[in-house]
């Protein structure tokens, strides 16, 4: 036993009191966690110029409050069982009310959600691990990290690593681009791409004419920049409407035009060619620049690539935007920008805000796709990603109420389904969260938050559990559609 | 030998030649480089719907010149020499008028000047790769990309890797930080760090206060933002000038504060413990955030680490940003934001505009730290550091001329160097680098391109031949000073 001595002065007696409870509270916040050491004796004494006694003091303390444990020879160390390790709290399941909700809050709520194991994830459009090539990827990136120069680890100022531009060139032939590496910037992601190449052209207060439904990243990204979203009607299987987007640019001034050409995320829609030549053709009499969002581009249904708008741009207008987080690798963060008569403004955005991609993941993905390993995969998830969109239309039809509607995509992972129109998909997600389930409520998917009888589902973690989630979602349906 | 045979009729005749045309393009702009195989003669076939054998005579016609060559059983490949193969342009050397310099262009320049192993490297503020932990970190980070799960190529999302904010959390404690792991942002650098924390409390328009001088990215990425740049005089040992920044602040609307609070780049400065808390006092009871960039923090020279003005944040308005690439791996592109009372907007801000940071490299850098390797590493490395201050600094001393003032930095690895009034360092910049030496002009530093007679030199690349190439500048600057 030891603890405060009766004979101290109150002042040491305070301080040492102090120490431990500093300590307890760095404790309790995580900073150290169980099993952790904690600072030594000396260290702590240097740190803070307090004498050695009084630290000793103060971890006796700790030791009889049960948070810390002397080991000999090597120190203290937080203690594996707290008296107060309480299980976690599970999953709150506040209730939602949708004349308040935060779409920022719900957005990262069910970003945080595709961490839980315990949830089935029809929510975040996020590819199936099992789908993407993580293994041979990071053998690659095991082998060049250990081989690698010290260069590896130094910046790859933007453009960013010129073996990955010329890999992105050639590939980019398969979708009717004739591009040099020169023409490439490399970004952290799709998402970031898309966000240089807004900031390249708009200026806050701007108005950005969008496809509508959709992703809600795209939104919230809009709200950031202050730029004003105009969303355009899109069809649920050809994309944009033409005539539409004609008349808004005839009545608004509108600086931009965003397009998820290829499986728009949510719609799974896929703008015809004919489509996309009088897109570039329309937007270009007004000098109107295109940012082309082509993330799902690689995971066509049918025989052939789709092409991209960017094929068809003729003024260096079309900004065409992708990444390799759809299907090849998300936690790698590698993407480009194709901005076009742009591209320096866009480079100098990208150094200014981040100053450059991380090296290794470039390295690893141009080795991955010169290897012809990338093609290859690719042909794998294909087939895949059409079976789960499949089964996953199957089982809505199945198990959903009359009166539901589904989206026909020919590429991508996932669904677009109409409810009946008294349910509100808000309360749905809700009810289904308790019971263990995510989805992607519509109202996320346009500015005014319209689309309130919607959900989007995710096919990618197809399972036969997901099947009973879809026939439960159906019973929610029901009971909310009465 | 093939060719064109007289017989073909006109189109096909076109056709063939066109395809041939397409494809030398695709050489000449280095989209398929020597030894690159192109398309089979099938795989073009298919995808342009055309005959094979109009491919096998664009083929034929670009062996005839002299741009592929067929190799048995493989395919069709770029020739290894090509016939127009006449060496790279070398470095060019235009003329800079200084009334005309576009900052922009220069700033990238100089950055691209980095990855020119022919260049004396005095320019951008790099660490030298020998005083990086590249061949340990790397090997870590092939260990874990080896038996890593297949989660590991999945997004990170904001706030980022647990496990390394409880590392970064504890290193804190050094600086006289108490934070606990949810206090903080994993972002893709400091850079992005602040980015984010300027995009989070100012709106288009609004006043930053700022150290002068101040590193040239800053001032940039607040010209894209469309921020308008304050900048307070500031003491070449102890930076911002408290009783100046309080005249600013009653005079004029602020909206936030931004230091390098700790061996400020390219000043070297270090607002002391008294005036940090002063700083923080001051700016609380006007409610304006600060923005603390801590980058050089770790590269100290003395006994102890200086604390961060955050320690005394007591109204969460102190945003510290940080990263490892001035003292680990820069291309790792790992740092982090301690956003206070901002936290979720900022968190919100990383995920709309770049969704999350790379995994491999969180979880390399926090076993990395666990490890204690980074300790070491440190340890090693603030040594070197400020024996290369000391040297570059005699050699200064000793070839630049009379009149000529530098900076005593007590952590990082630049100078700052005030040469006689009438010498012009854009002028120097451009004399320099035709002898094959960079370095960083005065007037990057101030957002009015003040600084005229000033340089900034990196001390990092320190080497025998540094040592001659000072001696080169300092002739060019009596050249010029005359």
């Amino acid at each position: 036993m030891s603890g405060p001595a009766g004979h101290k002065s109150p002042r040491r007696w305070f301080l040492y009191e102090q120490v431990a409870d500093n300590i307890t509270r760095l404790i309790e916040r995580g900073t150290y966690r169980p099993g952790d050491r904690i600072p030594s004796v000396r260290q702590l004494s240097q740190r803070h110029g307090i004498s050695i006694s009084t630290v000793l003091q103060a971890y006796y303390l700790l030791e009889d409050r049960g948070l810390i444990e002397a080991r000999p020879q090597s120190g203290y160390y937080v203690r594996a069982h707290l008296p107060s390790a309480l299980p976690e709290p599970s999953i709150s399941t506040p209730v939602l009310d949708p004349t308040q909700v935060n779409v920022q809050d719900l957005a990262m709520r069910m970003l945080r959600d595709t961490m839980n194991p315990h949830l089935l994830q029809l929510g975040a459009a996020i590819p199936h691990p099992d789908l993407l090539a993580t293994r041979k990827l990071n053998r690659i990136m095991a082998s060049i990290a250990r081989h690698a120069a010290p260069e590896s680890s130094l910046y790859e100022f933007p453009p960013g690593w010129e073996p990955l531009r010329v890999q992105i060139a050639q590939r980019a032939l398969h979708s009717g681009c004739e591009l040099a590496p020169d023409d490439i910037v490399i970004t952290s992601g799709c998402v970031e791409a898309m966000d240089l190449c807004l900031r390249a052209v708009c200026r806050p207060g701007d108005t950005v004419a969008i496809e509508s439904p959709i992703y809600y990243g795209i939104l919230q990204d809009l709200e950031s920049l202050r730029l004003r979203a105009l969303e355009i009607p899109t069809h649920p299987r050809y994309g944009i409407n033409l005539e539409a987007l004609r008349f808004a640019i005839d009545h608004t001034p509108v600086r931009a035009c965003l397009v998820i050409s290829n499986f728009n995320n949510p719609l799974g829609s896929c703008i015809p060619d004919e489509h996309k030549k009088e897109l570039v053709t329309l937007l270009a009499q007004h000098d109107i620049p295109l940012i082309e969002n082509d993330i799902y581009g690689e995971l066509y249904f049918s025989e052939h690539r789709p092409t991209v708008a960017k094929a068809y741009d003729r003024k260096g207008l079309v900004m065409l935007c992708s990444s390799f987080s759809k299907d090849l690798a998300p936690g790698y963060r590698v993407g480009w920008a194709v901005p076009g008569r742009f591209k320096s403004t866009v480079e100098w955005l990208k150094f200014t805000s981040s100053v450059a991609t991380a090296t290794l993941p470039q390295w690893a993905i141009a080795e991955f796709i010169s290897s012809g390993g990338y093609e290859h995969h690719l042909r794998r998830i294909r087939r895949a990603y059409a079976e789960r969109i499949a089964r996953l239309t199957q089982a809505i039809e199945r198990y959903f109420p009359a009166g539901t509607k589904v989206t026909r995509p020919g590429g991508g992972f996932v669904l677009w389904v109409e409810l009946p129109e008294s349910v509100d998909s808000l309360e749905l997600y809700g009810m289904a969260l308790n019971i263990g389930i995510t989805l992607a409520p519509g109202l996320l998917f346009s500015a005014n938050q319209g689309y309130r009888h919607f959900v989007r589902l995710n096919a990618a973690y197809w399972s036969d559990q997901a099947e009973r989630a879809v026939q439960q979602l159906g019973e929610l349906i029901l009971e909310l559609a009465r």
